[in-house]
């Protein structure tokens, strides 16, 4: 007979709320937690993929003491050592048999994986880091990539990708910029958005994180506390989050490990309650950070031993602790409200997830899996060349034509790590495993060169080439593996490995020098801008990075990706000025100067564009009011192209210090030499709101300039608006986008 | 006939608002206006001491248009350019008499004046930077100091000081780190409230500066914004100027010019009124910062045009314009009741003052004057010799017996400037007048060497030395003058003028260095922290500093100074962590460990000491109580020396994340060889309050721990605490200090 928790005719709430009432305490319990395979230190041979992980790993609960109650979650079940995907699959299908055997109600876990630039399992495809998806300007390319993602794992039996991060850059110096989407929130919100709908639509509850302030710790520090105060946070760092939930339709939010002014995220109710619940009306879960719950205890020091801590998450509205059951125990009985109110919210997502149907999880054992299948190598082509930016050609030197004779520099131009982010298998875990074939093709940029200019010599030493190319950045890597990753911050933005001393020897000698930076983070490249005669960026570049800049520098592909964080000039001096105000902004009164050697939105073309006037169809909009603008760009060169169209606010008067210039709209204009096109911008007054002295979102009446250029610090146009009416309080009915068409 | 506002008899209150009700519009508004002679760029030739100064000036009320309704205060008569004392003592009683007669109520004028270093004029004795003061430990010399200075200045006609200092440093790449007393709120509050005891006592006003995180300004750099939470501003911004006000009886609080997660401090009803006014019942005067209200139109961009910023500033809590009338306007009517409140409390402190006694301010011209008199030149000695500190003398290379071959190295062993801070008359004006003597008698660290060893051989090449003297640090400067002091901010703590370089030079060398710092901030030494025989750290030490850091070298001084701020390892990884809770706090899981080479609160002897155990007397306290600890210390060494006490918070669980530890108590404790002590420490619970999550300030219940022990660091001995019964808020009835008495 079917119970009411299993018709599937009921509402997802009305079946989880059934079951929740037929459960025991211990079943609701577990189903807060998660088992992670295979996490131990006997099993992983001390290599961890999460801070302390071999520490806490044998004090979690075992999957036996929990299998009589259910299971909530599975942690990583292809992760965490590499795991042919068809056994894991098989594996995964297995296990989840026995864990429905074991509980009265036939509950099968929910399979949580990692999702950052692909799906973290071996052999599958290797997409640029989220910074490149910056880079890309590109929404609608970064929803297609994720819901191919998505139904890769959705494939092999997983449900929930932790991912996107949607942390904006403060500091550069933080090894986990490159996770980000970069420096501008409504870059962030945007891309991070369509990265969660296209997540979603194959079926995986996307994961936001870190909740929040994380990348505001101090110096950069990961971990280190986040010194921010309630305006900053409401409008730098919390809106990527509102509109992945609102506009993307997110189901899961991490808290951040740091606390924000005093008070650590896993704990902070008025973050994950009263704003995330009651304000933003979301009605998803809260899952841990690995181990969130452990340090409130043991580094927060603002819980009473693992009861208090669980006690102290859960009151604040963390519902799963992951990776594994420790302080949230069956043997604590913990109050029943909080319970409940988590059970039942873990419970209605499986529900949703059909977890709850008599046939829920049946498993795809025994079916051949390919998780780098030609669609998805195309998709992390395309995202590859889009986010390739193009920072300085002075003397037209790019693009090379073939036959020249070519000297690359730097040891990274032969390293697969300068390729892949520190979330991509082959770094995350694949490093822990030598013996094991990479499991994807991977060409490193040297290769590539080689196969893009066949007619090319290649020689050794710069003194006889036609052109350097110097190839520096990064190797990606976790708690100092590398230079850039999770736990690899920096003290400065110079160059590491001692690259800045190779530059200056290169720079130094006579030939013209290609700067090629692959890269997690920007690095300072003040002392060589002038000596450069092109600069290239690309923040690791994925599995078809190698062929994308290489094709950039041959002109195979043309260069469109624009800068989503700043680069610096010197390396000192962080954190950098964007969204900063005008006091202060440029230098004076201060010795030190901050302003970018190339600045956020920044990238060039080889081709050239002309921008007409716009036409503003009302200069005059009420405060809840929207407008539109046209604008035609034209490319003036020969060859195609395509443009970036940004769209900066710059607010000249209002009761709250306001930044210089921030995004609130932008547009891909791809154009065929001599071709032209018309951009056709909405503009909403809803984006010119910002919390006001007593924290409420407000637009307020008065003037307004929007500024239409190539970079946060290019215009070539100025629109002025003015706003009329009421000061107007914005919050659920928020308009999220100024939606740019091009015709 | 004796109007009631001239009576004596009745209280400053009564008195001015008898005046107040008297006055017309106009005469209010001069009363909130300052004049500033001698400021404008044809004047000064360009040679600024404010940030904006010669663009301002000339747009400023002339003293011509304010006379008919009075003066409010005059800037700066004796520090804009270089005037004789008595010279100057006359010009300002003669001016006070044109004032008087000028207006219908013979009011003159209230003169301020910088005091940071000493009285900032030709020919004042220039006393150690306020870090120097830090590193003292001696809150009782330090009022000493001020009252010495205070009663010069009232001699010669100044009314108010505007010292001290109140920030305490966030990051010391900020160029008025030296302005600064440290980076503990404890030590900052003690000291700084101490400096104010001593300028109050000699009729002074002083003004505490600057209100509020100034120096958590984004990457320290000047004006730049502050991101910083009420929790942090509660805990670590604010308790220095409570303390000073309270406990200290500061008559005046002048903002800072930065914005405050969003609100300019000038514009900041928060702080300004409802902290400052209505929770501390503070009752003197707010006085801008040079060209803050202007700032609020021009920079923060909150306030439509110059009687905006009058508007938004009045409301918010500021009662007078400097440095001069700009936006507060005699043809802009302000609105009424904002202008009898500042105008009330502007009388009010003029009553006090005797200004508005039928005799008030009869002037002092025509008298003899003396700024650096023989009790002033010991009293800048016995600061300087208390505020050397020494880091290190691993080889016990220290002190340097005479007779040696000593080598000399390092530009500024020849500078009087690595011996004056920025806000000396000679730093601050006289670089402006190179043609005018400095007015004092400073010897550069080389002539005080020389004179401290006569039987020395000076050699120049360090290859033939017995001993290497590397002196390394700063020159104080404004606005790029210099590498520290206002306007001078790092990107960076490498050493700066290549000094760095000279040291890996000479350290490569063979002989035996000993590398003095003389500096306004701390600077990365780890590079030569291995190789440095002995490391001497003086902050500015003044006009006496020569000598006192000579002294030191030779051991006619024994060392007694303590770090008020960490000396890093390493340039880069800015913001350091001190005060930071525990997650992070030493690196993992973050590549940057930035933990310091020398802690706060670091600094050797020549002699040693031993600690005993400590009693305490009772280790269960209410929330409201006190207890006592009495611990004795033994110097167990053959010379004389002086230990500093020290005494730390550790609190193990707390409702918001905590400081690892925090200073709550010091003693200097001098002792003979031989000799012993007994400390005797009162410790009130009050010390352990902090800010909860819902902002009221609160002492739990619960275990806490004191730490006794030398530097922030290194802890002798631990006295755990159990505090009983309920929470319990403070607020005006706080204890302020651990009284520490030596017996």
């Amino acid at each position: 007979m079917v119970q009411p928790w299993q018709d599937t005719t009921l509402s997802a709430q009305a079946r989880a709320a059934d079951l929740l009432a037929r459960m025991t305490r211990e079943e609701k319990t577990a189903q807060l937690s998660s088992v992670w395979l295979g996490s131990s230190a006997d099993e992983t041979a001390g290599a961890e993929v999460a801070p302390g992980q071999t520490t806490y790993a044998n004090r979690s609960a075992a999957l036996d003491t929990l299998l009589p109650y259910g299971v909530g979650q599975l942690t990583r079940p292809f992760g965490t050592a590499p795991v042919d995907p068809a056994e894991g699959a098989a594996r995964l299908a297995e296990l989840q048999r026995t864990i429905r055997a074991g509980n009265r109600f036939e509950l099968p876990a929910l399979a949580h994986e990692e999702c950052l630039t692909g799906f973290t399992a071996w052999q599958a495809t290797v997409f640029p880091t989220p910074l490149a998806w910056g880079a890309t300007f590109d929404p609608a390319l970064i929803t297609d990539m994720a819901q191919a993602i998505g139904t890769s794992m959705r494939a092999v039996g997983i449900h929930q990708g932790l991912a996107p991060v949607l942390d904006v850059v403060r500091d550069p110096r933080w090894g986990r910029t490159e996770e980000t989407i970069g420096e501008d929130p409504y870059l962030v919100g945007t891309i991070g958005s369509a990265y969660v709908r296209g997540l979603e639509t194959a079926g995986i509850i996307a994961t936001l994180k870190h909740f929040a302030a994380y990348s505001a710790s101090r110096a950069a520090r990961n971990h280190a506390p986040a010194s921010i105060g309630p305006r900053e946070l409401a409008d730098v760092i919390l809106p990527p989050f509102e509109m992945a939930i609102r506009d993307g339709g997110a189901r899961s939010v991490m808290p951040s490990y740091n606390d924000i002014d005093g008070l650590p995220a896993h704990a902070h109710q008025m973050l994950l309650t009263r704003i995330l619940r009651e304000q933003w009306e979301f009605s998803g879960t809260v899952v841990s950070d690995y181990y969130g719950v452990s340090l409130l205890e043991e580094a927060h020091r603002v819980a009473d031993g693992e009861p208090g801590a669980a006690r102290l998450a859960l009151a604040a509205g963390v519902d799963v602790e992951l990776p594994a059951a420790r302080c949230f125990s069956l043997t604590d009985p913990l109050p029943e409200d909080l319970l409940d109110r988590a059970a039942l919210r873990v419970l209605t997502q499986k529900c949703e997830l059909g977890l709850l149907d008599t046939d829920g999880e049946p498993g795809t054992g025994g079916v051949p899996v390919d998780l780098n299948p030609p669609h998805m190598r195309e998709l992390a082509r395309r995202v590859a060349e889009e986010s390739v930016v193009l920072l300085a050609n002075d003397a037209g030197t790019l693009p090379l034509r073939d036959g020249l004779r070519i000297s690359v520099v730097g040891p990274l131009a032969d390293e697969e790590a300068a390729m892949m982010g520190c979330y991509t298998f082959p770094r995350h875990v694949g490093v822990h495993h030598p013996e094991l074939p990479v499991g994807i093709d991977v060409l490193t940029l040297n290769q590539a060169l080689r196969a893009e200019f066949p007619g090319a010599e290649f020689v050794d030493e710069p003194a006889g080439a036609d052109v350097v190319l110097a190839v520096v950045g990064d190797r990606s890597g976790l708690f100092g593996g590398g230079s850039s990753g999770e736990g690899c911050d920096a003290e400065d933005l110079e160059l590491p490995y001692g690259q800045g001393e190779l530059l200056d020897e290169i720079t130094a000698s006579g030939a013209p020098i290609v700067v090629v930076v692959l890269s997690g983070r920007p690095y300072a490249l003040g002392r060589w801008a002038a000596r450069a005669a092109a600069v290239v960026q690309a923040f690791f570049p994925g599995q078809e990075g190698g062929p994308a800049v290489a094709g950039v520098l041959s002109g195979r592909v043309e260069p469109s990706g624009r800068l989503p964080i700043a680069v610096p000039r010197s390396p000192g001096g962080q954190p950098a000025p964007y969204l900063a105000p005008p006091l202060a902004r440029n230098g004076f009164p201060s010795t030190v100067d901050p302003t970018p050697l190339y600045p956020f939105g920044h990238g060039l073309s080889y081709t050239t564009f002309a921008w007409e006037a716009p036409q503003c169809e009302s200069p005059e909009l009420p405060t809840d009011g929207v407008t539109s603008i046209r604008l035609t760009v034209r490319n003036t060169g020969d060859r195609p192209g395509t443009e970036i169209v940004q769209l900066y606010l710059h607010d000249p008067l209002a009761t709250v210090a306001q930044p210089d210039v921030r995004l609130v709209g932008y547009a891909r204009v791809p154009l065929d030499a001599g071709a032209s096109a018309e951009v056709h911008a909405t503009f909403p007054a809803d984006l010119a709101a910002y919390t006001g002295a007593d924290g409420r979102r407000v637009v307020e009446p008065g003037a307004l300039e929007l500024r239409l250029g190539t970079s946060s610090a290019h215009a070539h146009h100025t629109v002025p608006l003015t706003l009329t009416g009421p000061v107007r309080e914005v919050g659920h009915q928020r308009r999220w986008r100024c939606e740019m068409r091009v015709k």
